[in-house]
């Protein structure tokens, strides 16, 4: 067995514990559902952590909430800022409306419109931008520069990636041990957080990052062993997961704590998707589906094993996700 | 306040009381959702209880479990046979085999695929007919008769009522007191087994039976104060809810305890399962969701009230799901 030293990381087991106080009486406690038709299919033992119930609709709400209430006190007047293709988004605006923070969020003016009407909904200032040609990450920092207000990224920041790992420690606290988790993965803030969690807990778990095929960043660094970039916005219906490189902070935890990394197709995800609809009676949108999809497609070897599955996010409006069931994007 | 006699109705309070220990460590402690943009929206407390996560899809698994279960030794080896449009189906196929006692289901012949191949896949033996041409009870009789087989009726049955009202017993020992019940009506067993519970526990609670509009015998019933049966089968989305007639057993408890039945059309149901799945992120079938679409409709004066509302299913194809929320059956 190896020892884990995580103390020259961005976060450690005891940060994530800190992240579960501060988030207690403010997130849902989501349910773990199972299936025995399932089990007994794919001859594992699967617990789902559905985030889909979470407040905002996804894990993202820990991340941000436990960001946002470690604001200085003289910081929140200028507010905050934050770039998502959604989740994130409608999380920093709730967060922010709770701690009655000001928030400004910019969005690609493609993202899902349930998803740009709920961040507005929070009663945050939404700021939309054309995601193939600008960077959305400029436009925040000078909105950041312009108005004094703090940003909250996405994912390579201490306090997201600490309050995201709160969902594997929900799920671990409910279920003991498990000899798996199975992760989705996009900038990796919940699989570094994930991870932190899970390895503090019990040092043996296998921790597995899931990521479209379409935007195998992740899975290409794991093979240079560096963090590699890719070229062009990965085209997929995993809308949450079209990050081009794995970030400053999660990519080191990630490879300290995370054993390996695979890929799925956006057909795997959509028959995820219908698996859950069908048999589990809940609504995920295709980044949520990944990890189960990784599952259900035999990409993950889990025979036999406890096996722990996040299902990030149900954000996803009726109209989309009939095209996106249909074979569309 | 009325004093409530039910002495000679076919179950009472403690019917309902036996029945919740009787399903303990069986059922699914099922979720009770809410939301506060519901909330907001139609200015009332509302308490989903979420029925659609209970073993087989359907509160009906309460209710057949706890027939089957009662069912007397030198009985069980002729099996149980039962007649149904779909989760009363599933419910005593799942019930049977848990209890070691065979199953013969009648189905209608154009049953949704889901539940045809759900009810096969509990070992049950299904025998199909056209519901629009045949006796589903005549035929279910004759195969008790062949086989010594005994009969779970999809709800006239004091054991099935019993099982049945142990969702709202569920309910109300989890949110407390509440002013209002809305609960799905078809044949009136959910209906009839929650008031028991709801006003055995709390007298004065206002409980509302909801039906779909174009199979409104339950309306008609009680506008003529007494039993009114349609001439045809109702043409609904909502498959569950296709009854002609009140029960012989659930009328005479209904009309004790139950203050108002209203009904709900195809377009208010949609728009309730589109509602339940973009804001909850559930799952629900049309059935299922007749009582949330009478509140979210505004059929049912809820302004100021804690109400709490049975989601009684979530059994629908993903095909049927989309061919429904496009406008079609």
């Amino acid at each position: 067995m190896e020892l884990v030293a995580t103390e020259e990381l961005a976060i450690n087991f005891e940060d994530v514990r800190a992240a579960h106080h501060r988030l207690a009486g403010v997130i849902h406690q989501t349910p773990v559902l199972t299936s025995r038709a399932l089990d007994e299919w794919i001859g594992a033992r699967v617990f789902l952590k559905a985030e889909s119930f979470q407040r905002t609709g996804s894990f993202k709400f820990r991340g941000a909430y436990n960001a946002v209430s470690q604001l200085p006190r003289e910081l929140r007047s200028g507010g905050v800022v934050a770039f998502s293709s959604g989740n994130h988004a409608q999380a920093v605006a709730l967060a922010a409306r709770l701690l009655d923070v000001p928030a400004a969020i910019v969005m690609p003016e493609d993202a899902p419109p349930t998803k740009l009407a709920a961040t507005s909904g929070y009663g945050a200032e939404v700021i939309t931008y054309d995601r193939y040609q600008a960077n959305r990450a400029e436009i925040a920092a000078a909105i950041a520069t312009d108005r004094g207000a703090t940003l909250i990224p996405p994912y390579d920041h201490p306090h997201v990636i600490a309050g995201n790992g709160t969902t594997a420690l929900d799920l671990l606290d409910e279920v003991g041990e498990l000899d798996q988790l199975v992760v989705c993965l996009g900038g990796g803030g919940l699989l570094a957080g994930s991870a932190t969690a899970a390895r503090g807990l019990y040092p043996t778990i296998d921790v597995i990052g899931i990521e479209p095929a379409a935007g195998d960043d992740w899975a290409r660094s794991y093979a240079a062993g560096k963090r590699v970039a890719l070229t062009e916005v990965p085209v997929t219906i995993a809308d949450g997961q079209q990050t081009q490189a794995p970030g400053l902070l999660t990519w080191p935890i990630a490879r300290r704590l995370v054993g390996s990394i695979a890929v799925v197709t956006d057909d795997e995800i959509r028959a995820a998707m219908a698996f859950l609809f069908e048999r589990l009676k809940i609504v995920v949108e295709p980044s949520g589906a990944s990890s189960f999809a990784a599952v259900l497609a035999g990409k993950v070897d889990v025979a036999g094993k406890r096996v722990g599955v996040t299902i990030s996010g149900g954000n996803i409006g009726l109209d989309q996700f009939m095209r996106v069931m249909r074979g569309g994007q």
